[in-house]
């Protein structure tokens, strides 16, 4: 079933309130002294605190209100699967080790699946009161519209990736040959890298190993902004955990016709 | 000749003055359509902007009418050698490749020094309204004081240097000894990385090649926040580029027995 301009809208709306619910707590943790426990244990280091938790639980709660119906994926509390074509998506905090080291390019993702694709998703960083939306059609930064920038060749691009260290061998020799080829690298940017890229001010984001809640909400603003949101491989978005951003879709084709 | 707290606290605030009128340069250029000039040519990518030129010359310009005896070495329009006691160092953009990619951990650098010494230090990011100050006894963020935290073991601390890639191979080495101990790493924060060690949210920040404009701003932060800034050999910053930012004084020591 095709959804109605008018409801895509009221989603994205209280896809809005769901993270100005979640900022209140983040932002009562962030550069304030908060308890960090250690997912991995002695296997690594992998940080989560109250807020993170605190965040999706307000999340889960507001969607459970208003929309008792829709199934939700979280990165803390897992899968509710209620069979409804709605799944909500949430990271509320992307960028945990940015937030635990007082840095403001952490993010709270939300995104909204509709029968499987992705339909909505919010980046929003509430220490800078910066919010980017995006949907079907379009994408803004605090209700003004973005676009990605043109860029069409890797000669002149700014290329992110949160960690080349995360990549495995494949992947890092892959990473490496588009490495050598740009202008310009940003490392450490988690879900940032990606709204920056969508407001036309970076040009390619690689990545792997990623997690549903670290993607889903990231693709609707890229594309809404114009840009290309796939797999390495040029499929959609999904469980190889590999996402491409680009912002100039001609460019999108040179790589990905490089790296394939 | 000593100074007065007065005279401190009259220098001080006209360097807070300094800021404020460079920010007024730097972000009306900030997120917009910039002209990049390469200071490298075909030699590799050093970019400058009319953002940088403008708001050193802004700075040189309040400087001269105040104090116009006193010397300055700024980054891209070189030196003004009076024989004051007093020299100004300024980086109107540290951090420019962060400033063109529209990532707001850039920051406007204004150092004094009396007698060769580090004296007050400003490391100033006006879109995120921070205002760091550091003195000889103190450091504030915008006007609040400023602690570094306690660290006592490199297991336990978070780590940053903007990009380890810069490090020859004898640097690298020892960054990386240093990296494999610690809990944490994050890249490519220039200056800011300074700012949030002297906040207490990080611990240790590496790094060589440095200018003189590029550290001699952070010193007084860094020390007035309680931490220490030294050469990698514990001797002054200076000469040799390199500078080793802890903000546990205690896990300095360790720090510099373990590489000297």
């Amino acid at each position: 079933m095709t959804l109605s301009a008018q409801k895509i809208q009221e989603l994205s709306v209280f896809a809005g309130d769901l993270a100005t619910a979640a900022a209140e707590v983040t932002l009562k943790h962030f550069r304030a002294p908060i308890d960090i426990d250690n997912k991995l244990g002695d296997a690594g280091f992998d940080p989560v605190t109250l807020a993170d938790r605190g965040a999706e639980e307000v999340i889960r709660a507001a969607i459970e209100a208003k929309y008792p119906d829709h199934a939700i994926v979280g990165e803390e509390y897992g899968v509710k699967d209620t069979g409804s074509p709605f799944e909500w998506v949430l990271d509320p905090i992307d960028g945990t080790r940015a937030f635990i080291s007082g840095l403001p390019t952490w993010g709270t993702l939300i995104g909204l699946k509709y029968e499987g694709v992705p339909l909505i998703g919010v980046i929003d960083q509430p220490y800078l009161k910066e919010r980017y939306v995006g949907w079907t059609s379009g994408a803004s930064l605090n209700g003004k519209p973005i676009k990605t920038r043109a860029c069409k060749s890797l000669s002149s691009a700014t290329l992110s990736t949160t960690d080349s260290d995360l990549f495995d061998t494949g992947d890092r020799k892959i990473f490496d040959r588009i490495l050598s080829e740009v202008q310009l690298v940003r490392y450490g940017l988690d879900c940032y890298a990606y709204a920056i890229l969508s407001s036309g001010f970076m040009d390619v984001v690689m990545e792997s190993g990623l997690q549903p809640y670290d993607m889903m909400a990231l693709i609707p603003v890229v594309r809404g902004a114009g840009g290309s949101a796939t797999c390495w491989s040029g499929d959609a978005p999904g469980e190889s955990g590999k996402l491409l951003a680009v912002g100039d879709t001609s460019l999108a084709q040179t790589i990905l016709t490089d790296i394939n």
